[in-house]
């Protein structure tokens, strides 16, 4: 039984990484190639050509086929074998390979690597800020991270983490203590999905944002929505306001986290970050973008691989008895769910199996 | 059961690599130590210490015996122990070791690993170029190749993979499908011996021995006969040459391939190629190794090793079911002679194992 | 069944790594934090948080408690958690984690992985030369030896292998065989001891001595006591003297090697070396410092991981039926003492277990 959902989106690459030079990754361990036709289109399909094993993303395009790089089979981008160069170029029709289900939206693209016929891009968070330049600059990055995906989930949805990982988001004078004691929590479940708000009143903005906007060291509101869509899509509304203002007069910092699995204990971990302020100024572009590379990938990146690390093989923290806080209320939640809907989808296979 | 065969010849090092200094090499799966006696015979033992197991490939050599770097255990060229001096020097039968069945010709140290009774040298390829310096100039280099041993015999007993993976082999003005459609081949078996030939004419040479020979773009005749000998040594009779000439007024590459594994996935690669024509042209030397080191080293290996890593950790091709094409022919019988000779190799032991 | 016994003192440290930066070691295979309180007591504790397996050692020190670096939980030097900034502070019971008994003496922090009941410190061997500063210079470091821990004392306890594997200790003029020759060795059990004794008379002091001490080239009396405590601390009275003088007119090298399981085939090796000669010149220190830096890690630890490779990825030597010599009699009784104390720590566990 596959450890990992196959019924549901996963974000497979950021649009402008997939191009006419096909690029190899890979997802849920099948290793898959990926290019766009020439109208555009991106396409993904098994990286490895069914004849010898070659991987298809060193072979070369031909119009919107891929010829593989080592005997010359062509295959359309349906993954159907269209030509054998040594059989006068027919066909060969036992020589198919997989393709994929992929949609472009938001500037991802997504894969749904289960039943292409229950794909349904409804089911993806809306990540407004993604499709609105005029209101909103976005800043996007890509890690490779040596752990189970659900422990970069559990990173994001428990947050009390960031006094203690993140010292340059403190407030200034404030202990992570006072921090803590100044914020209210809520999770809450609906369907598959899990939202978890954040609510502070009463002390200054962060350290980083002082730095970066010039906000006065004056007692602010800050949120953070996180709305969780399983497997590990999170469209999180995070932003700070001063008295009088409303949200969009504020600080506002909506970002996508998408978080995909490549093996059991490794990761393809995307983000995209939306600001409302100082758009177009491209020296905030690279502090805020430092701020980011910090946190992520010289704290969190190295905390959740020394996590796996002493998990040694397993991705499955449940089976290593953690105990549980009250905090963990969110990232329990989520964990539930892919239990829940992984046993569903294994039992369907079983049924499909038997019939 | 072992994956390998052992009543047969593996090239364990060109002659020139083993000299009075010890060198080690691991083949099939064992680890062995080459050197010379005084008289210039090469030796092969275990490279492992019956006492503690130190790797008597960083002992020193005495006379013909190897002395164990650790404790000084000596050991002549039949792996007999013939001094321990804690024991006021005298021999210790226990402490004997494993010595190979080895024979020198035509540049090579080959090794049986087998039943040292059966090793005949008449089994060897005549590799005649290798043997003669009045007509032919030798090049010659191994590499280290991260596969399967028979992932490099397939890459070699299919060439229709040349137009593919190796442009500097193109004819000029040539599609990949012209210079096919021109090419016959035939594939025989004469018992353990698959014969491999390809013959192609009405096409200019190809682009790098134009550049390095000043071959007119002119239609020609172009031979490759290929001799494999279970399990892994190949004769290559490759050559072409223009209207009216015979083959020796011609262009002749006639060329040595020898596998040898090291572990399951992973191979050591010999290779000797001689030509009769500009032989004692130092630049020609330089530029043609330049021309196989681009082909051989970062083409071919790189190729073996990607479809390496799409197979996993098995070295069996076959256990993964790949879809097989007409220009297969030679690779399928080779991988079926392979098979056969295994599985008679089993059920003899088994039988000596009832005796 | 561990592989390790338990109910014994192993070296965890030298004093001074351990200080109020907490560092990271595992041992018999338990990732262990090490620090030290405010008063300076040292501290071992599990470094593992029991909420999200985050490693305590990149943690940050709260008074006497170490405080995660990921949600802030805190544990006190016995391993209780004290403190859940996320429930107002207050202690959390099922979150305790593992503490280790540890000892401090001789300039080392000691560790008894099993019942700390049990730990006696009139078990250690008596390193009187590391308590004394008016007699003793001392010299240590620390290897990371790529081998099971049991091949280092081997090393140890069978001497023989120096005029071999150390041409640095070779006396001048005098062939291996001279030296084994004028070498008597005598093993003895003593309980849970081994004690290896070697005398040479009649041959001039090793060259490296007299590079460093201005020895004459005459004949003298070279003593070697090595008192080995199960299952890998060794006590080392190491000396030479030329005729009419006593031990401490002569040259005297006590030396501590204390060897630690990291897995079952990586080791941590810490060794001590005392001298009475020359205690003030810095010269020596560094001069022979290299001497031994030559011996132990360009010599014997290449040795050590070289024979570890040829073992695979087992630890057990005698699993592998190597050939004993009348020079393993140390080596090999101390091998028994452990197989003994093994079973009899296993049968212990398993009469608990049953009752």
């Amino acid at each position: 039984m596959s450890v990992f959902l196959k019924n549901c989106w996963y974000a497979a690459a950021f649009s402008d990484e997939v191009g006419r030079e096909p690029i190899a990754r890979t997802i849920l361990d099948i290793p898959m190639v990926f290019y766009r036709k020439e109208d555009g289109t991106p396409v993904a399909l098994l990286d490895r050509c069914s004849h010898r094993f070659a991987p298809l993303s060193i072979g070369t395009l031909v119009g919107d086929e891929i010829q593989c790089g080592y005997h010359g089979l062509r295959f359309d981008c349906s993954g159907k074998c269209t030509a054998n160069p040594h059989n006068d170029g027919k066909a060969l029709k036992a020589a198919d390979i997989d393709s994929f289900h992929i949609f472009e939206r938001y500037g991802f693209v997504w894969l749904w690597p289960g039943d292409p016929e229950l794909a349904d891009p409804s089911l993806l968070p809306h990540f407004h800020f993604l499709e609105d330049d005029d209101t909103w600059k976005v800043l996007k990055g890509v890690l490779y991270v040596k752990g189970n995906y659900q422990l970069v989930t559990d990173n994001l949805l428990d947050l009390t983490h960031a006094p203690y990982l993140h010292p340059g988001f403190k407030m200034p004078g404030v202990t992570p203590e006072q921090q803590l004691a100044a914020t209210t929590t809520k999770t809450e479940r609906d369907g598959n999905t899990v939202h978890y708000h954040r609510m502070r009143n009463g002390l200054p903005p962060n350290q980083a944002t002082i730095d970066l906007f010039g906000f006065p060291n004056e007692p602010c509101q800050t949120r953070t929505h996180m709305h969780w869509h399983a497997p590990a899509l999170i469209n999180f509304d995070n932003g700070s306001k001063f008295e009088g203002q409303d949200d969009l007069e504020g600080f506002c910092f909506p970002q996508a986290h998408c978080i995909t699995p490549e093996t059991e204990t490794t990761c393809h971990y995307f983000f995209a970050a939306a600001r409302n302020l100082l758009r177009d100024e491209e020296e905030i572009d690279h502090a805020l973008m430092d701020v980011l590379n910090i946190a992520f990938r010289t704290q969190d990146e190295p905390m959740i691989e020394a996590v796996q690390q002493r998990m040694g093989n397993t991705g499955d923290l449940d089976s290593l008895n953690p105990v549980l806080l009250k905090t963990d209320a969110a990232p329990v939640m989520a964990r539930r769910i892919i239990r829940e809907l992984l046993d569903a989808e294994q039992a369907e296979e079983t049924v499909i199996a038997a019939e």
